[in-house]
C-alpha cells in the first residue's frame, strides 16, 4: 500500500498522508504545479524546488502526445529524464483536453476521434492507447481515459457518460495490467468517478471506483464551471464512498478557498491552472486576499509585494515595479507572480497539513478562508 | 581617478582595469547586459549575480522616461532601488532609441522632439532634459546626449551632426555639473566619439571629447550596420587618441568575436542585446560556436545543451528539450536561452581578462575566434 494515513481530523475529514512513489515520498494534502507541456509556464525546475517546494507536477498527455510526441519521450526515456524533473509526476488522460475541442472532436464507445489544435491532424485516443502513451511518457500516476461531462449537464447525458467512463475504465486496467511499465520506476493508474452534479450518479460512480480497488481514486468533471456548493456537495458525497485509505484526487480544484473546504472534506491531491494561469495576467494569491497587480493602485505602492511570501522575489520587489513589468509587458512579470502564486499554493498545503497533523484544522480553515476571499 | 589599469597586453592595446563606483567595483573588460525597462528580459536580479555574475546592467532612457516615468523612478528612490539591483547601472541618453523612431522624430540644435511609440504623446529631449532624467533615473554611469548618425552617412551630414554632438555634449556637461546629484551615490557622465566611418572626422571627434577630461570616454555610431572592418578600424582609430588612463565604453557591440577584438583595441566596456534579443529568439553562443535550437537537428539529442556552461540550466537540460520549448514556444526556452548566453557573454570577458593578467591574450583570443565564428 503506497499511502500511509498519518493523522485525521476529528472535526472534518482532513487528513496528513504520505504517499510513495518510486521518485520519492509526497506528503499530503499537496498540490500539484501543471506543467502542461513539460514545463510549469516561466518556471525554471531549480525554483520548482526552491521556493515552491513543489513535490510532484502534472503533465497533460494530450499535449505532451503531439509535441514532442511519445517517439521523443521515449528515446529520453521518459518524462522526467526530458525534463530533468527527478521527483514524482502525474499525467491526466487527455479526455479533458479533447472534450475541449469543441466541434474537432467526435466520441464514440471505441474512443474520440479529434483533430490537433496545431495543424488540424487526426487522431484517436482509445482506452487502450492513452494507456500505451501514459506508459510512453512515464509518469509516476497516470489517468484512466473517461468522459469528463460539462456544467450543466443534462441528467441522461450525465449518466450514460458515467457508464461510458465506467466500461473505458475496464479497458484502461486491461491495457494497464497486460502492459510493463518501460522505465525502471512503478506507475499507478488512477480511476476517476463522474456523476456531474447528480448525488445518485456521483455514489454510484464512487462506488463501482472504489471496487476497482486501485490506490489513488479520482474525482473528475468538478470545477467545470457548477457553483462553489455544488462541488463541495458532490465531493462530500463521493469521499464519503471511496475508500478511506486510498488516496483521493479531486481533478482541476481551484481557489485556495476551494482547497482548504476540500481538504476539509477528505481530499488529497489537488492540481488546477490557476495560480499560473491567473499569476501570468497579474493576479496574486496572499493570506490576506488577492490582489490585482495591473491595477493602477499600485504604481506608487512601493512595499514587498508581499513581504510574507516564500518567494524572495515577492518579498524584494515593489508593487510598484512588479505593476510596471505588467503594464510594460515584460516576461519577468509573469515570472515573479507565477513563483508567487505556486510559492503561495504549497505553502496552503503545507500550512493544512501542519493544522491537520496539530488538531486544529477545522478552525483554521474557517479562519483563514475568510481572508483569503478578500481583495486587496 | 576612479579607474585603474591593472594590467597591459603587450601584443595589443587590451588592458584589464578595475573601475569604482558607488555600487561596487567593476573589473573590465566587462560586458552589461541590457535591461531595457528595469528588467533584463526573461532574467531575475538573482540570476544576474549567479550564474550570470552581471558586475554592471543598462537600462535605457527612452523606455523608462515613457514607463514607468521619471516620478515613479524618484519616487522609488532611483532606479536601482526601483527594481532591487545594487550593483552599478549605466543608462543611456535615449538618442539612439529616438533616431530610431523614423518619421516620428525631428532634430534641431535644441533637441529631439519625437512621439512616443506607445501612444503617439509629443515629447522633446534635449542635452539638459536627458541629464534631469539621467539624474532622476539615478544611474552610475549616465550618457552624453549625441546624435547616432547611420550607416552608411555621407561625409557632410556626419560633420554636421559630430559638431552638433559636440555643441550638445557642452550643454550637457553644463547641466551636469550645475546640478547635484539626488541619491546618495555619485554619477560619472561619459561623453560620446561620432564621425561615422571617416577617420579624420573620428580623429577629430575623439580629440574633442578627450580635451572635456571626463573619466570614461564612449565610442558610439558603430554597430549600425557598418563592415566589421570598419568598425574594427574606426575603433582602432578611437582608441588611439582618446586617453589610456580612461575607461573606453564602445557602445552596442556586439558578437563574442567583435568583443574580443575590441578588448584587443582597448575597449574597457560593452553592451549589446544580442545575446538576450538572440537567445529568445534561439540562437546561442558557445565557446565552440553558435547553436540555432530551432533547428530540426537538436530533436532527438539528448546532450547537455552545453556540458561547460557556466549556467546549470544549459548543463541539466537537453538541446532536444530546449528545441521542444521553442517549439511549443515557451516562456522558459526563452529563459533558459538569455540565462545562457548572458552566462557566456560574461564568462567570454572573463576569460579575457584573465588572458591579459596572464599575458596570453593575443594568442587566446585569435585562436578562439576561429571557434566562436563556427555554427553547431
Amino acid at each position: 500500500m503506497p499511502f500511509t494515513i498519518e493523522h485525521r481530523d476529528i472535526q472534518s475529514k482532513a487528513r496528513a498522508g504520505l504517499l510513495q512513489t518510486d521518485h520519492g515520498i509526497i506528503e499530503t494534502p499537496i498540490f500539484m504545479p501543471v506543467g502542461t507541456q513539460a514545463t510549469v509556464k516561466g518556471i525554471h525546475n531549480q525554483e520548482l524546488l526552491n521556493p515552491i517546494q513543489a513535490q510532484i507536477i502534472l503533465g497533460n498527455t494530450y499535449h505532451l502526445y503531439l509535441r514532442p510526441g511519445t517517439d521523443i519521450l521515449e528515446t529520453a526515456g521518459g518524462l522526467h529524464k526530458f525534463m530533468n524533473w527527478n521527483k514524482p509526476i502525474l499525467t491526466d488522460s487527455g479526455g479533458y483536453q479533447v472534450y475541449s475541442l469543441k466541434g474537432m472532436r467526435k466520441i464514440t464507445e471505441e474512443g474520440v476521434k479529434f483533430q490537433s489544435h496545431i495543424d488540424g491532424s487526426r487522431h484517436l485516443f482509445t482506452p487502450e492507447n492513452v494507456m500505451d502513451i501514459q506508459r510512453k511518457i512515464g509518469a509516476d500516476i497516470i489517468m484512466a481515459f473517461d468522459e469528463c461531462t460539462p456544467y450543466p449537464c443534462e441528467y441522461n447525458y450525465a449518466k450514460r457518460s458515467m457508464h461510458m467512463t465506467h466500461r473505458w475504465l475496464k479497458r484502461c486496467i486491461a491495457r494497464f495490467m497486460s502492459t510493463p511499465r518501460l522505465y525502471e520506476h512503478k506507475q499507478i493508474l488512477a480511476p476517476i468517478v463522474q456523476g456531474s452534479t447528480y448525488k445518485d450518479l456521483r455514489i454510484e460512480s464512487a462506488k463501482y471506483i472504489s471496487d476497482q480497488d486501485m490506490d489513488i481514486n479520482a474525482i473528475g468533471g468538478l470545477s467545470v464551471g457548477e457553483p462553489h456548493e455544488d462541488m463541495y456537495a458532490m465531493t462530500d458525497v463521493v469521499t464519503d464512498y471511496l475508500p478511506i485509505e486510498k488516496t483521493r484526487y479531486l481533478m482541476g480544484v481551484g481557489l485556495p478557498e476551494n482547497i482548504l473546504e476540500c481538504i476539509g472534506l477528505g481530499i488529497d491531491l489537488f492540481d488546477c491552472v490557476l495560480p499560473s494561469r491567473n499569476g501570468r495576467h497579474g493576479i496574486l494569491y496572499t493570506w490576506n486576499g488577492t490582489m490585482n497587480m495591473k491595477n493602477a493602485k499600485w504604481k506608487d505602492d512601493f512595499n514587498p509585494i508581499d513581504p510574507n511570501s516564500l518567494s524572495p522575489a515577492s518579498r524584494n520587489h515593489s508593487r510598484a515595479y512588479l505593476r510596471h513589468l505588467f503594464q510594460v509587458k515584460e516576461l519577468l512579470a509573469a515570472q515573479i507572480s507565477t513563483l508567487h502564486n505556486l510559492s503561495f499554493f504549497l505553502e496552503l498545503v503545507t500550512e493544512a497539513r501542519k493544522h491537520i497533523v496539530a488538531g486544529d484544522f477545522k478552525e483554521w480553515k474557517d479562519r483563514s478562508i475568510i481572508s483569503l476571499k478578500q481583495r486587496l
